[in-house]
């Protein structure tokens, strides 16, 4: 059977890409797996019902026979797990690419989510603009690392891997924010990944779904 | 060759065990795997050298032979898929356990990690105060809902395993609030994952290191 994804029926990113089942299904589309979809809406997540199949009320859930999974670091490296697209073969390459996995997801995503979710959240709050140049700055430093790092590779090991795919969608939040603007290498880092032909076919399925239920309302 | 991990010359959390070098021991521990530890001050972190092995200065690093990992969660994968104790060998129960991995890194840690970065870099700050009761309601809410999946088991999954000891280590963090308070069964899971022999010989170790660059200066 194909696995079933879920994802918002109505994502709050207005179909922008950013809601984490943009990851996974990007990750299906690298090696070429169909799969359904099955949407909810913010309510639905807080249910009874779904909460029995992911403990958080989050999207996005995996399912595939009689397989759970949750947190879109897991079902991303189980992917790569039962593929060969996203992960070298040579044992040491492997880990180095789960490694980079752990960092986007670890160490490059939050200083992003805090700007992200601080203009969301505290934007009416008194403390929001004098706390914002203190997240920007942390985010900037973090930022810097990778691009030190990155140089002028193309990707972030010898070839695309899950780590490259993590880093790429994390990579995204910025764009609601100027402080990837700094960064040339790490701009045309995300150009390549939206180039590829996975990427394109993974952001339309999403806005497709995002643009159906605008229809609907 | 054992492998070598890195950790701090003096801890910034006083030999309390919350320092992610503590992940990698306790892993270490639990299989059996001897291992050499070279410690770093802050400043030597950010030195050319270090960065070359860690792009984003930080602790742990871990390597063996011609392998260089970073990243705790990587790490502790790492040593998981190398041994028998930490991951279960059917493989959707593998999955499962590599979920709670993540589940601890990317949706239990921000939260409390929140209130930390908080009480450290903004306790000066005008808004502390005013923001603390949002952060540590935050908090609370994520805590409510791995209170509520854990309920009576002993362990996320039917045995521990690696997902175990990161959720365990994360909920570390809470010691220094009374966030946790509210729940005892998570009081009673974080106690079930001290009184493991490898987690003492760990903390042990780590709190030695402390020890001793005290009573350098």
């Amino acid at each position: 059977m194909n696995p079933t994804i879920s994802a918002f029926k109505n994502s709050p990113d207005g179909g922008k890409g950013q809601a984490r089942d943009m990851r996974v299904r990007w990750a299906l589309e690298e090696v070429n797996q169909p799969y359904n979809v099955q949407l909810f809406t913010f309510d639905q997540l807080k249910s009874p019902e779904y909460l029995a199949v992911h403990p958080f009320g989050q999207i996005p859930v995996y399912q595939q026979d009689d397989l759970t999974l949750f947190e879109s670091g897991a079902i991303v490296l189980h992917i790569a797990e039962q593929h060969d697209q996203l992960l070298p073969d040579e044992p040491n390459a492997r880990s180095c690419a789960i490694t980079w996995l752990f960092a986007a997801l670890n160490t490059v995503e939050p200083p992003l989510l805090d700007i992200e979710e601080a203009i969301l959240l505290d934007k009416d709050k008194p403390w929001f603009e004098q706390r914002l140049p203190q997240l920007k700055q942390r985010a900037h430093n973090r930022l810097a690392q990778l691009s030190n790092y990155l140089a002028d590779r193309e990707w972030l090991e010898d070839s695309f891997t899950l780590g490259d795919l993590m880093m790429i969608a994390v990579l995204f939040r910025t764009k609601e924010t100027e402080v990837i603007n700094d960064f040339p290498n790490l701009l045309a880092y995300m150009v390549r990944g939206e180039a590829r032909p996975a990427f394109k076919r993974a952001f339309a399925a999403q806005l497709a779904v995002f643009k159906a239920s605008q229809a609907q309302e």
